[in-house]
């Protein structure tokens, strides 16, 4: 395979032939690159995970399978692979947000995609609670946690079917409301497409929506959020 | 135009060329056929509402326009039409039915459709209470009519945008819910698709939906519960 | 993984950290709280089934497989798995039903959907009646059962490809039709889009539709039904 | 405009600089090349069938505006507009087809639609019988009219919303039925996607479907049906 | 299970407690029931074969599976499995029809529902022609056939990708056109999507379409074509 | 229209008969509740205007044509109407915003959208810079602008067709980005179903996206992460 | 409206308060910015021309009204208007192409969408040759044109309903083919779904396509290609 | 199987029952007629490039498994498979293209894609240059490599998710940009939908679009570009 010459000025580290590292992507918008994980062999994961090791840079795998995760922790010290939420963190230099954020999802299904949030959002420093199984069918569930979720600087809400959940949220909370649909369900879920539907429209003051079972984008963006408390 | 020729007994009654008027509905199905005036001429809607009126049959119709409803109202004596839910109300023998239905919307908007229903669930004899612009975004708009919702024997719940209404309701009452996805809304609403499809993903245990926009179909529906309480 | 503290007053039972059950909703809605079970591990399942056995409490999970069932019938005594329509039933206090319940499939493949109709139906206490392949392309099929099926207070229709069968029969029957759209077919089925879609056109008088395959919604909404007949 | 050089041999005849008239199509498929009328203006329709008067050929305009009929019928003797199916006519020379064709509808708002089918049949010398108003809502409308369809030698099934009058007619006839969905309905019809999707999936045996509101494209393979009759 | 009471008269015959044969189909619309063998177990299809046999009828299975059709073979004399077609066929009396029956493929992919649809209307006696891979992206394989095409009573068109082969055959021939769209292709095929609308919008003067994959339901109609030309 | 009784604690104010304004909601989310104009009759909007003013608290309108602006302008003494972006302001009691807001579009005929955006965001008190027409066909005229667009709080990406602007701002900026698709486009861009899915897509690290032409939305989102420099 | 601060280096001029001219991208990709008319004002128009024509460059409008169309060429002298495909034109500038481009269609009603892309290439420098209403139904109309089809450099085919002209075309001649879907036709066309869709699926092999109705972006495709001729 | 009898003059070469190789098609569009391998048996594959050998023609295979890739290679001398790519190659006579292709890819895992339309350019004689993992969301991966991208002829832009590469490619280079939606991604990305709507939005000047996942048909249409530049 004949690729361009060029040099690697600009912060971007050539991995084989497969992958262009934006090593300068952290000084630039405050988060490393994370690595999308899904459909990467072990190989070229542990040759990204131990080119962020020898940057000495923090570096968060995302959608990563058990496989991938026991063959990058095996080979570069430090990783580490969280089975529920499939993420795999390697410690580093980051910039670290400050504030919490709140987890909450409508059923126990949407554990994996809350788990990927909850992960990402911790591995870069924000304190991250958990309110699981909250959704609206059962609103007391909801309603008894209030004065907890209240406390949160941001909250995610991950709801798969109806979606409700982020729209019942953000009329109760001061606080901006990240929705992440998740594509638990069936028949005219459509793969989240309910959800995201729903999610999208009930978004007026204080909603706005990720991908279906985006859970590290609901994180990434509500440490973009912590950010603002720091910036002059 | 040729029609095929045919003896009209079985309780089907020809209207010039053009329809078929099932007299014998009433009698099989409880309730008189209801008459779609959409696309109906002016006309077309006067030899309806006659024939109705001849067999001495109770009939509704439903989508009517200002144009058809003036224009029956003038020929046809007894004849009544409502513009906001745009039906059309012709008295006469109908199979009454006895309850309380209440007819809940998420918002203004949804008015046409919830007038449409509550219109309808009257015209066969229910008690209907509304409560209008109660949806999810302000939960205390809805938990302050709770204790008058559950009086109702069926609840009818119209909302567009993101339909939460329904699964809400259902989680806090105890006898059905029927779901009426409205057009209201933009962008990803398509044309009531994102609450249709949240209605039928929030729908177990005491949801189900018709069509988009279909307050008459949700009416006709509460009132065949209404119907069981004195079935033998 | 941390979760808020809370105190779990209102009925809210935890369940490990993946589950919050709701145990007032007896209580409050009539019904208790349904377990889907598809995606849930057989240790999560016993888990929320030994909770329920603890408080006395009947529970019926759904979306079940072999291998859960068999696991929660090993560990908690009196729960019995049915295979064919995949439901998990608990025996203990419920508000039970009273009436009769006619489930019509339009072919042989909706089966399963159709028995998680009729088994869920039946655990709360309702007759349940069987009429299984009457579909409308052989319509004298449907016409020899029709005087046993209009025995029934509530009609559940259950039917994939055209999905016409919950109009036909809602012009022979007095009572309420439930419309269940199976995925049963291929090609422009779309994965029961096109009975849906179907269910929903013909809704007109006396037709309600719940989603795709949700026997389960259909007969929870048809308890709801029964139910009213015992209403003050 | 420019337009390339070319002899006009093969049956081509070149109208304006706009169209290209396909003249030796009525004895290469044994009906004349249609003309579709929207989208053209008056003076376009007036060329194009002035010059199937020219060739002696008769021709049918279809979709055909008020305005664009009356215009033809002023400047090409002979030429005949039919308002409620918005056909264009010009008799001439043509290969007529023998044999009874049923066209049936399920509603009165399905008529325009009907009528294209039915004046085209006519138009090419089929004899037409017209079946109004006999959906499936009510069976005994269409079931007191079997007899009568069954003397069809096909079947033309017109129909909106759930689109089942298809499936239901192929199960009591034994010649073909064609399908024809409507753009009749609202909401959840989707233009006429809902019945499209129906009359596709019902179809096995006996049933096969043209595009929406396509009334001439039914006839039109009708005529093709009856000619199997005297092909050797 | 609890089945309804009920006698099978009307030609109904009881299968197990899952089917109900519809043995008058034959003589209602001289075609017998056909059996949809997806999702169907060994056991049940041999039951449903074996009462065929009983009945002395003919029978036709599609979407047979290697198992089901080893299974039938083996436990009901004289019935005979074809694999590329996945058809089970079962001799006795039919009515058979007359005529010459083309069946043409765009692909070479095509081959399994074309081979459904050849296989069912040789098994109701028509004389079936091959023409395979004459897609249109090569349109000279098409033209040198077109002489051998032309002979056929009916054509049958099966493609997936573009569809095109519908619309240019219907162009080149007298008779009948009924197009099968197929799964065959990727991305923007949208499993059959694209070539269903294509034909669909094709289908001026002699096309009409079946589901996507069903040669089987092309051949019945094709079949009740050639029935015609027997009709008084 | 009867209307059940209850009394208006809580902070809700009931207004005709057709809406029940949130009085509370100011203290409870930190943004007065919202009127979304489109649908109501200048009477409507008059009423709901004039009861804000009776409150003293600040009002915004959206969506509002210039008949209903007109209206409430001569009705409520300090309303304005802003025709571009539609709105309809009514100053008075609010809790403001701190911080810049950066509304970039990627064409001209973003504007109405975007001025939306922006109008709303300078009500609630945040600093608003325009930067229109940077789309990334053109990418110079965006890098041109990066400087300054780095300056804001939170950064508001308008884009219809192929709504790329969102993640390319986002990989050049370190705050959060509000994607916001319009329907602006033709042909697939299906409504703004286009720019939708690519921005949900795109939306790795940095992006969230509300309804498409939902500038309102965007800018409410903006205000509440803007607020979160002031919470403790 | 405050727009931030900036200088226009980098050939951007900046027009009002609503657009940025990109004048460099004449030099940058060899062909000017191109200005889409639909949704601006007449006096927006105005100002975008007027500064093209104070540049000295030549531009094109495309999806321009008569009214917008008729502004230009009273205020801006040399500008021209082309009524049928919409386009105004300045002469100017420009970088001129060499070669021949052949604009293929389906039908009559394509024809705006056709003259939109002649006109783009025509005025760009190409020489442009239409073969117009060659659609595949009668594929004799093609055959006959093919070896002046085959003259050209590049071929356009603009195609609605069945969007088979491209497919065909391209299995007959050896240069690239752009296919343009329009949104010409109805019902399951879907608004130039169908053919964009066809278009898609038979691309193998010489065929790449543009958005619905895009004749401009055929024809810039078109020109690109004539340009690699004189690449070095 | 009965095929039709026909002799194989015209170029056509019968390959046992299932295929017609059409031999002419390299002397009429310049390029052999290309073997799509998805769903051919490993025998069916051998056949076919058996021929071409026989035929001393060159052949291409694509979207091979390794199944059928090690069969050919063993059974036709000078066949090589490519697994990345997963193409087959067969040298032989063609006529070969000059100039230099750029393959891009917005990332990693559209390298299949990518590959695919890289190895079927060289395949034909093109240079072949690739810029992989160059995406938009990191804009400077791309400008450090755009003085290289400017050399090559044709540009193909291998994109998923939100397809914004090709757009952005479009605005900074001279030639035709052929853009390639992938099926990476989830959720919204609906199976390459995403990326295919984007890049038919963003097309405007110089963007052409093949299906998703369809690497070989942009490098097809690329190869054809080339040969133009030695057409008189």
């Amino acid at each position: 395979m004949v690729m361009s010459e060029y040099d690697a000025t600009d912060g971007v580290a050539q991995v084989g032939d497969f992958a262009r590292l934006d090593l300068a992507r952290l000084a630039r918008t405050g988060m490393a690159e994370t690595v999308y994980c899904a459909g990467k062999t072990p190989e070229q994961a542990v040759a990204i995970f131990a080119a962020f090791a020898r940057a000495g840079q923090a570096a968060l795998g995302t959608r990563c399978s058990a496989a991938v995760g026991a063959a990058v922790e095996a080979a570069v010290p430090g990783a580490r692979y969280e089975a529920v939420g499939r993420t795999l963190q390697l410690p580093g230099a980051k910039r670290p947000v400050h504030g919490q954020v709140a987890v909450c999802t409508g059923g126990t299904a949407d554990l994996p995609v809350a788990e990927e949030a909850a992960q990402t959002a911790a591995f870069f420093g924000a304190e991250v609670v958990r309110f699981y199984d909250v959704g609206v069918a059962g609103l007391q569930r909801l309603l008894g946690q209030l004065e907890a979720i209240r406390r949160a600087d941001v909250v995610i809400a991950v709801a798969g079917m109806e979606g409700a959940l982020a729209t019942v949220l953000a009329g109760l909370v001061e606080v901006p409301v990240i929705a992440v649909p998740t594509s638990v369900g069936y028949g005219a879920a459509f793969g989240g497409l309910a959800p995201l539907l729903a999610m999208l429209n009930g978004c007026a003051e204080g909603v706005s929506v990720v991908n279906i079972d985006n859970g590290f984008g609901a994180a990434a963006q509500a440490c973009r959020m912590l950010r603002l408390r720091n910036k002059e």
